[in-house]
């Protein structure tokens, strides 16, 4: 058995202040297990960076009830002294990604496939062409330019991890979730990982909404409830959703008929999400096309769907649908804000902020490790826990993660109108890691041209593609182009 | 066993001097069948004036080579004098529908739900949003609105079936082919029905002419081509096509190239279609973006993808896809020709011209009466003839015609990416016949939000539903309008 | 929400001395629960014997380590004094089942149909023909009259469920326990049901024993393995085993070689069964035959195989296989023996014994109160858990109990080899309850004689079966005989 | 296209008296086709005599009603005169299997591996254990070992093929079918292969005979009849039959009922089975317990089920089902007499008879010629035609030969009850081919102590399968023994 006081854990993206800082947050909470955290980036100096701070969070880090995390949620109950803090883990950076793979336990990943340029390039250049894109990272022409730069990228980490850790367990944050995890699967078939996101969390967080507002039942906490999940990641729907004996489908159909005339303010504040804060018409709207629950942020939501639907100008997203197109020079304000916070931190003017994140990730751990059982929502590959989705495609259902073992919850079918646009998204992703990883730029605009935002005509289609490959080649270099 | 000089068969829209006539022609020229036809349709005098014209046909009726049918492809080589025709059917007009159904060992359907006034309301007022429909009967705004008139006819003429003649074949013609299909299975399961389309003839004898054009081998007729074909009607997909040793995706690819750039004329000259005439570009384009080719007519495949693409304006469809919208005009105009031959055949003052019309529905006759076995596509429910699509749901492949058995050829499954659209339609189609059988009108609006050639607002389309619903409310007396 | 402290409980079977016992033992070990325990039972006069016990526990239980249960696997680790008895419940015996059944919140079942004179003729005239049964209750000649007895009942109490509480979880605990809970699913297909055996347990803790004999890990518990479970029950199949990162189907492999040559003693010894010990030699067997960990007691995986397998005669059971044919004689001892100590506590001259029985009831009916996910293994119809088995048929894989929520969790395909032979059983019991609803017995002697153990010609098949319906007709009084 | 009259066939197992005769007989009566056919044999001697036969057939052929052909059949209608016979074909002996296939049309193969007298040991060896083989080709412990000598003789078939000929139909005739037509596609995928048997047509006469005796209608002949067929070669079944109107299922019933009370002489003349006369007992009594009809000889149909069914004694087989038996000293014997025929046909003594063979080979090679279509049945990988048995394995069902062409004809389930007995074989023969592949006797011995033949304990079952394996060894040197 392992020995949860000594586990290796490797960090790909290791030098990044969100996810990464999120999982040392966690970690630096979790009591039982220790042992040493691998940074490993390709920008080497911000891993060192991490390490600094990891190995001195004793004196640099307090507690916190940061205003981006609400404590009204709860998880900071039992929190209340410094001593909760735990020194049980060594941070250390790392330059070659094989050593920082050798023999580890568990291998996060949370890479951004080349800088905020290239996602400019993918969010903002569309515009022009009367395409825009709220997000950007997951599908639509900026994910599916994204998913070429980050194909070969996770090529590279399938084999390393096949070479130097292939028991591992693997969690990946990176987007496009769906594209990564198939990567990883494709080219190492047995390799145990899995995809992690927290957008069904927030469609949870509104579901108690609701059960307080048009139910009455304050209070509910989101892991309280029960809901089955199917979908692929940021096009998720609940087909069932209760908490004890209420079904929360009826309410929550009372809901969408208020809000839909008139509105409320509503849904997650999540740290990663804060400043994108939504009012959820499209997902209701959703719902009312439907008759299920569309379970991620409205941003994602409307990414999947034809652009005429949500997207069909900024003034119509923001009066339609009451919801913000993220432009990329707010992500970059917010990186530079995070990197002056992580020099104030290393040069010990600032704390170091930790609260329990709200991920799951440690849980996760902690469940493979032994230490109890854990039913929750993740990615994998299709083995018929949707049976009338195709079979190998990475799914998000709910999963059973027990000691060394991460099962499929049998999930049901995807519903009926529901189904095909899910089977469009699958054939997109299935279609586009296969263009990665035969480095076809050919078979990639195929998909680009039949993407639902792409509402242009095929020659217009064909320029945008060729100028958006043209503005990131940099980080298109395994491509002949 | 069955007296093949005695059969009953009825027609159901036995008024109609369309298909009808078609079939009158096909019968008078088969020499071993005979027996009673049966006309019966709503308009009582029309199928009179049938019954005539097919009873005095040996005064009547002459052969021709008639103009809109090209003697090339070769149908009349052996019919050389006028004893070809025989003069082995009585034909008798029927008031009462379960009269004409008493017994009979064929039912065949072509029927126009409502009039040409509906069908201007279907096709043309969508206009007012910028909705462009080349056909409009069988998906988009006016297919879901003619869908909904069609619906609880088609209820009553499977209760009839059921209750006068359940073992009868029974062979529908009516538009929208998959709703009406679907319907007769819904409400008598064990029914022997199956739905009959031309529309894929043209592309094989596109096929034919590629073989000439690129291959250069001449004078091959469609039958002679083997083909797969996968879908639901007029969205079908030839998946595997050959003569003999070639492979025809190789020369229709280079073909398709070709013509991308220019054009070449192409395709079917068969009567229902001679007015429409097209160059077959979306087919070409279709082509190019899944690598699978579609088999129907333009006008038909352009409304079963987004609006965008194929029916931005009429100048795009004019210019850019190189056909036409047909207008109800034009076809109350045919119309009105048609019915003055009619009335002039009638007086004795014209011919009524008989060829062999190229349609199968006498030859599948022949086969399902045990004189020889056939191999063709048709309509019915899918048993798993294409896996991954869902059982049940009515598709269009090849089938088995022996005697007294239809059993359909194993299909294979829809391609990657083609396999979404396919599923999108057929789940239209589901929830459409759900709507038509409930009189749910609000279940009808859901399917009308979510077509693909709806890219307006939800208000809009909500507008636009009603103002429809209102304009052939005449026709939808069954429903809580 | 469910106030946990009044719940209602409905125990069907409720004057019985065996599984009504159990139940109770761990109800008054709970500390949390509480409500009311309705016992029904057509020997109403167990019934209230029972109440009596239930009601006076505070004068008459106390704990044991009953020699029948061994304190080395540890469950009793916490229980130390007499105050851990909870006095949260209220016993009352019922005399009508709908009045028992009203409203309640949980139904248990545990039956015997017919008496144990009917097990005698299931069991014992079969030997007449040289066909041997060591448990007879699942399958073979005397779990199929059985079953005949069984259906008609359990079609009454899915019925009255229906009516009286369509809510309520359903936890079935009568054999044949397929055919018990496929009925329940029959007649009324909204039910909330699911079979429990303890039977996959002991395979769980023969896995603890190859632990500790051949890897030398010791004092595991069967809770803390991760199985993979599929089949039907009493022929259940372990597909994926480990106890964190070690695989157990290695060291399995080397404990069946070595206990096929020679053997050790090995295996369960849960209450019920004391008196079966068994030296695992079917199990090892069929992981010699088939690759794949079988998943019951000897004594039942046997009845599942052909007669000359491992049931030719008593001899060739003792001395090659190493196990006893129960005798009905010997259930009818210890019958007498329990209510005997029954009549001895109702008189107050003996104690209730009360130790954690190591059923899983109470768990999972904590978990579907909301109180703690649970993963286990259950009896519940196929959704797709197992994609190779039919649709609908009761199978037996893990499921996810969470709060008013039970899911499969998705088991995957039974293995090549094993899959006809459970896809036979699976047909044998559907068929068996097609027989039963309908009344029908000669549907039944077609089952009956295709049964692996029925290896005698169809003749003398007619006369044991015409022969074993004569014997137990007083219980099947609802066929026509 | 091909010229038809310039063929090239190879013909492995060229210098076969028996199947190469019947291909040869039916290639004299076809007027249209003609070319070379390259007889490949490892007793080279026998291709040539069969060369000289071949080429001097004008000299020395003869049209014949040979008694061991039933003229009433009626397939002689038209041949009245020595005209008929074609001298379209060229016949040359081979001794390179390489040379034989270079670029060949058509591949036959009808081998026998090994020698009768490894058939003897095959066949008769188990009566020491009490294992009756009628046959002893297909399945049971003699089809088991004939599988092992015939895997790798095939898979040098498959090479050979993929490299000289690899756009050929291949056209299998050799035992065991299932095993011989699999390995091929799985060695080399690509391969346009099926297995080609007349055992149907043996049923669909038996049809024929139900017709006549139970309906009374005369002189149809089994073309006539439209069946479904569902299984695996030799244990094929009939789901659905009718003639015309008249569905055959409900006289078949009654004429099962009078014959297993009396019996009636039934079946099936065609040459190969001619001394194999049965009286079809076993096929009714499958038709009473599964209420489908085994469509296959009863001496094959027998070895597919428990041995205490149909084959526990030759007194049982005698008596209880009126089959016989065959001895392979029988086969000898008539191999014997056919080698002396050749011998005197090859001396110009006597003559050799054609006759219209009623095999389906050369109308197959029509209908892929593209010289009219066909439905007929074939042993080719399930790709879906029976939705409920495993998708690649080898199946038996009807199927469309088209031009260049053959796709299967969906055939729908097999029947509950007899599903899982297909299942079992399927998983024995796809066992066995892998055990073959892989030169691995312990999996093949997994597959032999698990066959429904096999009713003796396990060391027994070893003894035999190690003495059996040593009786062939000659034949087995690819094995490591």
């Amino acid at each position: 058995m392992k020995d949860i006081k000594s586990l290796k854990i490797a960090y790909i993206g290791g030098g990044s202040r969100g996810w990464a800082w999120t999982l040392m947050r966690d970690l630096l909470l979790e009591r039982e297990l220790g042992g040493e955290v691998r940074l490993y980036d390709i920008d080497y100096e911000a891993a060192k960076i991490n390490e600094d701070l990891g190995n001195k969070v004793d004196k640099i880090a307090r507690y916190t009830d940061d205003s981006t995390w609400d404590p009204k949620t709860g998880y900071m109950d039992e929190i209340e002294d410094h001593e909760r803090l735990t020194m049980n883990w060594r941070f250390k950076a790392y330059e070659g990604l094989e050593d920082a793979l050798d023999n580890v336990d568990f291998v996060f990943i949370s890479i951004l496939p080349g800088t905020f340029d290239e996602m400019e390039s993918d969010v903002h250049l569309p515009e022009k062409y009367g395409i825009y894109q709220p997000v950007g990272d997951s599908t639509g022409p900026g994910g599916i330019i994204r998913a070429l730069r980050t194909i070969p990228i996770y090529e590279g980490f399938a084999k390393a991890i096949k070479k130097m850790c292939p028991d591992a367990w693997v969690i990946n944050y990176t987007n496009p979730m769906t594209v990564c995890t198939k990567t990883l699967y494709k080219v190492f078939p047995e390799i145990k990982a899995f995809g992690c996101c927290h957008e069904v969390f927030g469609t949870q967080k509104l579901l108690c909404k609701v059960l307080k507002e048009v139910v009455g039942i304050k209070d509910v906490k989101r892991e309280n409830l029960v809901t089955n999940v199917v979908g692929v990641n940021h096009f998720t729907w609940i087909t069932k959703a209760n908490y004890g004996e209420i079904d929360l489908f009826k309410p929550y159909a009372e809901f969408a008929e208020t809000c839909l005339n008139g509105y409320k303010d509503g849904g997650d504040k999540n740290w990663a999400n804060a400043s994108f804060r939504t009012k959820e018409m499209v997902k209701l709207d959703l719902f009312k096309r439907y008759g299920a629950i569309a379970a991620a942020g409205d941003r994602h939501l409307a990414e999947f769907n034809p652009g005429y639907h949500y997207l069909r100008s900024p003034e119509q997203v923001r009066e339609g649908w009451k919801f913000d197109l993220t432009t990329v020079a707010s992500r970059k304000d917010e990186l530079k804000k995070r990197l002056e916070q992580s020099d104030e931190m290393y040069r010990g003017e600032k704390r170091f902020d930790v609260w329990p994140t709200g991920e799951e990730g440690v849980q996760q751990m902690r469940a493979l490790l032994g230490m109890g059982d854990m039913v929750t929502n993740v990615n994998i590959p299709n083995y018929g826990q949707i049976p009338n989705l195709p079979i190998g495609a990475v799914v998000e259902t709910n999963a059973a993660f027990r000691h060394n073992s991460l099962e499929p919850v049998f999930a049901g079918d995807a519903p009926i109108g529901v189904r095909s646009l899910l089977l469009r998204i699958i054939d997109e992703q299935e279609m586009l890691v296969e263009a990665g990883l035969e480095r076809n730029l050919e078979k990639a605009f195929k998909v680009f041209v039949s993407d639902p935002l792409v509402t242009i005509p095929m020659d217009d289609a064909r320029k945008l593609f060729d100028e958006m490959i043209e503005n990131t080649k940099k980080y298109l270099t395994m491509y002949d182009i």
